[in-house]
């Protein structure tokens, strides 16, 4: 089945142009091809956040192929590669970017280092691989070339990978976690999932305790922002399925006070008697 | 007719790949739909504002599904519609935001209550109806899918309305407006719009004054930036047909001091003689 | 040749709605051309920089019609033009913001005043020409419409031009440059190239300073980031083959604490022996 698009996530932002040149490469390749912008807003260099959105993407984009170019180390000696799961094809740097999305779709069944440059634009910057190797190749593949023509089959178990955020119970019942992101609305997404709430036993209307550094939190578990009054904190299960802090019409990571990559430990409250 | 596009309307904002997801959720359904961005800058959650910036998109805009979603009430017990008007469909939280538009296409000609869980997507999270229900619904509806399957007919009598923007005749012969939005570039777009001008009997280059709280601006009345000089102000009917303050290779916003939602008074200057 | 695109360029940023009333315009006439945002990012009424990215983009973007829209004498007596060059069709305001493009495709072979208003939305509210004049201009060129339609021919020679920036060698072997733009990444790109790095004898590994103001930034001249350690800083060629400093996973603009228009002055370190 032939890719139905070309997916792009990248840390570039919309603020210096990069995004449209990238358009205008895919167009000029494969100009019958969808291309989508899934996502350019990724925190500049956060490989490990840019993983994870491009891992939860995949139950909501057709198949296709996937670009994702998040690559502090671009020009330097990481592979650049091609991998192909689940009938998809990734293409990025290999510095763990592609990993939870390649095990989303089944593992990675082929893989190749990207070294044949008849499929790169002419001139390699070596600062901007998006651009001159990337999306050049993935349009390739977007017309039909095969993987094994773009380089040299590479062992998959070779791929870097990337450690999965945190998720530990403590001996006392709670339960430490990690803020992965805020978004705009304020609202806090924790690396705890439907696998924390069955730890902690938690029922929709439970109250709960965030402890952020020297604050804590109150909320109540459920379902949707209106479980709460609005003002008032909820634990949730957000729209990745990842438990979240947020506040009903306002914002939760004001109240919360702590930012992605800080720790927290939830607990269930006993109820008292 | 078929609706020739799909366009969305959003407070979500570019920083976390929630429009992503909308485009990939509708091409995924109907790959041949063209996807329009109309916005997805509406302020969070104000309703109002999105509501206006839809309604004046209709004379541009193809006619289309819009999809439009500015939900504080997200997962509460709000009903989600679809509303046919003037050939057009609008689908988005029966909260006011499709209101305006719908008039301005003649008025709600038929109505459902978005009910038909076969054309949302399988699992709806609670929080991000956008996502779950308004794409999947709106993408089925560029597809040929009647209104009536999707739900129970609305009496458009039903749908939540809105107030409309201030603009008040004062005895004095002034006018009491609202500031509605400033733009990137400074612009202070105005409640008031043609009838104003006509109120207050405004010809090109005559005197005006704005009083903002403490604060008093002069202006003149013009057709465009270069009426007046370089740092000057000119109040003119811009390209929303609305009354805007400008400043003339400045900023408007920086001279009024005021922002949205805040009530100013506007007054032509008598011309000594 | 048809065109295989409709490229656009503003200043208009992603915050207002202005762009995707664009697309809905140019959808409205010609549904069948794709449309590409080659850059909503240049910083407002700086037409210079836009000129600058409009120019560099040709290399990658396919012929297309390519509206560029970055206009503070909107509305005043500035003209509306459309020029063809090298296959390319270039729609804006005549105050050289599409100057270098022209020339970078060999120069205007035909240009034409816009003034037939048939071409334009009905009405033409004189802050807004992207949507009401540019777009719609283009969108008809694109369906095959001849410029000479468009309006009177004008001689190339009396088309606005621009100075270009500055690269100015100094008495001592030092040269003088100007910061042109700095990226999100902090990449601070610089008004010199290959011509300077010629001038001044620079190979890879050489070490060489830039005074900015008071202060003085070491660095090595490499092809990429990853020539220095982490934290140091590199001056390179980057993607728009122009110079740049960069600091290898860091900001260089918060090193060198000079912006868009700064002066800076280059030159090479000696070696001690």
């Amino acid at each position: 089945m032939p890719p139905e698009c070309l997916t792009l996530l990248t840390d570039y932002g919309l603020d210096a142009g990069f995004v449209g040149i990238l358009h205008a490469v895919a167009l000029r390749i494969a100009p019958a091809l969808p291309v989508i912008d899934l996502d350019h807003s990724v925190p500049r260099h956060d490989v490990r956040l840019g993983a994870l959105r491009l891992e939860r993407s995949m139950r909501y984009v057709p198949v296709g192929v996937h670009v994702a170019v998040v690559d502090p180390g671009v020009g330097g000696d990481r592979r650049a590669v091609a991998v192909e799961a689940g009938g998809r094809l990734f293409v990025g740097p290999d510095n763990g970017l592609l990993t939870w999305a390649v095990e989303a779709c089944g593992g990675a069944e082929r893989c190749v280092a990207l070294g044949v440059e008849r499929y790169w634009l002419p001139a390699r910057t070596g600062t901007f691989d998006g651009r001159d190797v990337f999306v050049p190749v993935a349009a390739h593949l977007g017309l039909g070339t095969d993987l094994a023509e773009l380089g040299d089959a590479l062992d998959p178990a070779t791929l870097v990978g990337l450690t999965r955020p945190l998720e530990r119970p403590l001996g006392d019942g709670s339960v430490e976690l990690e803020v992965l992101q805020v978004d705009g609305f304020g609202n806090v997404q924790l690396s705890g999932d439907a696998t924390t709430v069955a730890r902690l036993g938690l029922r929709r209307g439970d109250p709960v305790e965030l402890l952020a550094g020297a604050r804590s939190v109150g909320a109540s578990f459920g379902a949707t922002f209106g479980d709460v009054g609005a003002g008032e904190a909820v634990l949730l299960l957000d729209s990745d399925t990842a438990l979240a802090l947020s506040v009903n019409r306002g914002r939760a990571d004001l109240v919360l006070g702590s930012g992605p990559g800080a720790t927290v430990v939830l607990r269930a409250v006993p109820e008292l008697h």
